[in-house]
């Protein structure tokens, strides 16, 4: 930047600050290559699975978001909306919100296009999602996410293919076998369960899954105490319980601790506790089926369990509903050893295209977060996408030889190198400080020495700061790699690409 | 879809119609593939070039964007806005508006962050980008754009790779060599050759810019009588002239006419015509500069030629200017030849920077939309990411056997062949329409006779294509190439793979 002052009027007189929205942040090379790379990985897995690609845009009318009503008091609640300018018959703009996950607006375009599509119909789908909630260290209200869903099969089979997809999608972007499993459950055996013993209200169905999700978090005890009275914590801070008594929250205790072993001895135990219930036993069906299918489709055990106290939040779920946990762990800035729990989960939704349609639709779908996989991706030693590099720079000490750099560099691209001519501000040290800063592999030097007798000379930089980080042996590479070589022009790409070795591919 | 009503309160009070938001687009399959194929392969130039990935989020503040003040009358006007919920304090919330380019983000981005960032900082960006305006046939309210730009060198070489970039990212996307040309041109031209005609105000140069901008449109004497007096139209409608009088009109029409021949040819012909301004010197001079360094970096007279006549309408441009321009041309709805005219370009914007921090940050780029290209790319003959292709479908004949029709789809699968089991309504005619509209290559038959003989049996769907479309022989086939056979099943993927043959890259 040069200290020269603008004569740009506008900035004279108002100069707004150069910051970022609440809750929106830039991402630079290194976290989009990670994004990228998990994107492609299971993108490809995906359409192997014969699922194609889908894009709905931003926007979806705010009542086929079903959120919110346009002339509710906040419009802006959980999404963000605004209200479309009049049409060009002077109608008054509806309301439009952008969509804040995938499923609705696929509900929308299922709907929309039910006729012509091929059935059951199978998509994938990733990009932004946006959220108009309060923003904090970590929680933005922009993210990515990638999603799979079948319409149009209310087959359990079609449940099992999201699973191995997911399984297999989450092993593609490089998640170790073993850092994660996908933990499986199905409404109807709860719902069955429930019904079995006189349970008839949503309202106490709804505080039952309540309870059942906090498993983990207050184990058995506190979870009974939540079916039923209620629960006094350390705070003193009582909550109601769902009223539940005497066999009906020993049953559900019972069903929601059968979760262990292998999926058919898993299966064996809540046929157990669940016994008689239509419902329950049209659950119990269904999980049989999902693991006859998984087992033809290799997913073992280990990749996918059973688990009874999984819940997932979203109430349109009808049936399975799948959870993708991580085994991982990571630390906090206090170095507390902190569990990576859900990064993803999905289930199936048979009522979700009806709200258009008023028929129902079977569907069933996975979604994960792709911030939070590329995060897990790294706790797990993993850096998606490769590690950073920036390209071969090129120094510019004289601009009369500017051509024969453009001609360096443009030999090396067409190797496939990344190369650029240095373009800033003369001098040798910016142009040092900006190749270091690029994390380049290497510097080419053409003075007009090198010129004259048609050589090259190339700076190793890696090796530089491997020397400065103590990594590499300054006796020791002297003989085999040295830091600085001048060689014939006509030896440059092979001794670059020596240096540069994998990083580029080449 | 089943024919059971929904019992699903909601869908049964308020049954929201299922549309897409006015001037907004659900992209499938085939335009998606395009679009990845395309910004794949730009991508891979522009990383060769030293450009670095950067993604700033949807929204930016209003101010940032500098297109409206937030107590305007009409806020949305030209961009999405709306209101940030009040912060934590209390404190009203800020106008938010969606991004309508990648470039004032870019802007906002440096000023934010100039001290950390490499200097020259080269970025390319790609993503949607969002207009509030009145939605039409082919006009959308949301689109992909990709640019590339360099921040913070004034050197005219960085305009030239910016160029070359811009050539060859095109062609890397499949643009056939001769399919599109870069027009270059520099704002100093024309503003040196006023400034030595006597004209000062900013008015009278728009006016000037605007008359030059219409010489494709209007030929030499409608841009004559518009730098002069002004022009009466066919319609009888008076559009009022720049005032330009005598000498300073005859210069400006030599110099937009000065663009033809090669590019040294060119910077002759204006060299003669705008000989004596100071600006305009300079502005000779940067074009020789971009034309040395176009020439190191391989881009014939053919790719980019300079073109007096360009003018960009943006008013930030400051130096250079260049148009991507499309000599294609494509029929419209009434078998009319359109060209398709400009699909991209930019320049060098010295004053957006300043917006935020007062000081002048010479910049440069070039951007382009990306289903422009895409629809380019197919006037072209090119479909760009290859022809679309369903996966293999595995027919389900019975319940029983979904076993098997898994682990042959999973061996499939395997093999990298796009594969799945058909899990539809049940019966043998769903399937093959179902096969037929996913445009799959083959459909496997595993009947009992063939399970028990270890057996599979094969269908080549787009023979029975090809058959029905009488582009082949029915008699020929039969030898060479079986509609339908049945083969040990340790030769399926040998025997798919001869059919699919490079359509999944395998």
């Amino acid at each position: 930047m040069t200290d020269q002052t603008s004569n740009d009027p506008e900035a004279t007189t108002f100069r707004p600050q150069a910051r970022n929205p609440r809750g929106f942040a830039d991402k630079r090379a290194r976290d989009l290559r990670a994004e990228r790379a998990i994107l492609e990985a299971v993108s490809a897995v995906y359409e192997r699975y014969g699922f194609e690609a889908l894009d709905t845009g931003a926007f979806e009318y705010a009542d086929a978001l079903g959120k919110f009503l346009p002339d509710s008091d906040r419009p802006n609640e959980g999404v963000f909306a605004l209200q479309d300018d009049p049409d060009s018959e002077g109608k008054n703009g509806q309301w439009m919100a952008l969509r804040y996950d995938l499923t609705a607006p696929l509900a929308r375009f299922a709907a929309q296009n039910w006729e012509t599509l091929p059935k059951p119909f199978r998509r994938y789908a990733f990009g932004p999602v946006w959220r108009n909630e309060k923003p904090g260290p970590g929680r933005f209200r922009e993210f990515i996410q990638c999603d799979a869903d079948t319409v149009g099969s209310a087959r359990p089979e079609a449940d099992a293919e999201i699973i191995a997809m997911a399984v297999e999608g989450l092993e593609a972007a490089g998640l170790p076998r073993g850092a994660a499993v996908l933990k499986i459950n199905n409404r109807k055996l709860l719902n069955g369960l429930l019904t079995a013993a006189g349970v008839e209200t949503g309202g106490q169905k709804l505080a039952v899954l309540r309870a059942v999700d906090k498993l983990d978090r207050l184990g058995v005890e506190g979870v009974r105490l939540l079916l039923g009275e209620g629960r006094l914590d350390e705070s003193g801070a009582f909550t109601k319980g769902a009223g539940l008594v005497g066999k009906a929250v020993d049953s559900v205790v019972d069903f929601v601790q059968a979760g262990s072993g292998g999926r058919a001895a898993t299966l064996a135990k809540i046929a157990e506790v669940i016994g008689g219930s239509a419902e329950g036993d049209e659950g119990l069906e269904e999980l049989a089926k999902i693991d006859t299918a998984l087992r033809s489709l290799g997913v073992a055990d280990d990749q996918a369990l059973f688990e009874p106290s999984i819940v997932r939040g979203l109430e349109y779920y009808t049936g399975a509903v799948f959870e993708a946990e991580l085994l991982l762990s990571t630390t906090d800035d206090k170095g507390n050893k902190v569990s990576f729990g859900s990064i993803g989960g999905g289930g199936r939704y048979d009522d979700l295209v009806a709200r258009f349609t008023g028929q129902t639709t079977p569907a069933t779908g996975f979604s994960f977060g792709v911030s939070r996989l590329a995060a897990a991706l790294r706790a797990a030693g993993r850096e998606p996408g490769g590690a950073a590099r920036g390209p071969v720079v090129v120094i510019a000490f004289d601009q009369a030889h500017m051509g024969d750099y453009f001609a360096v560099a443009g030999e090396l691209r067409a190797a496939g190198i990344p190369a650029e001519v240095y373009l800033g501000t003369s001098g040798m040290r910016p142009q040092m400080k900006y190749a270091d800063r690029r994390l380049s592999p290497a510097a080419i030097m053409l003075g007009g020495d090198e010129i004259a007798a048609g050589t090259v000379t190339i700076k190793d930089l890696d090796l530089g700061r491997e020397l400065a980080a103590g990594v590499a042996d300054n006796a020791a590479w002297k003989a085999e790699r040295p830091g600085q070589q001048t060689i014939p022009r006509g030896e440059l790409v092979a001794a670059v690409r020596k240096i540069t070795s994998g990083d580029f591919g080449g």
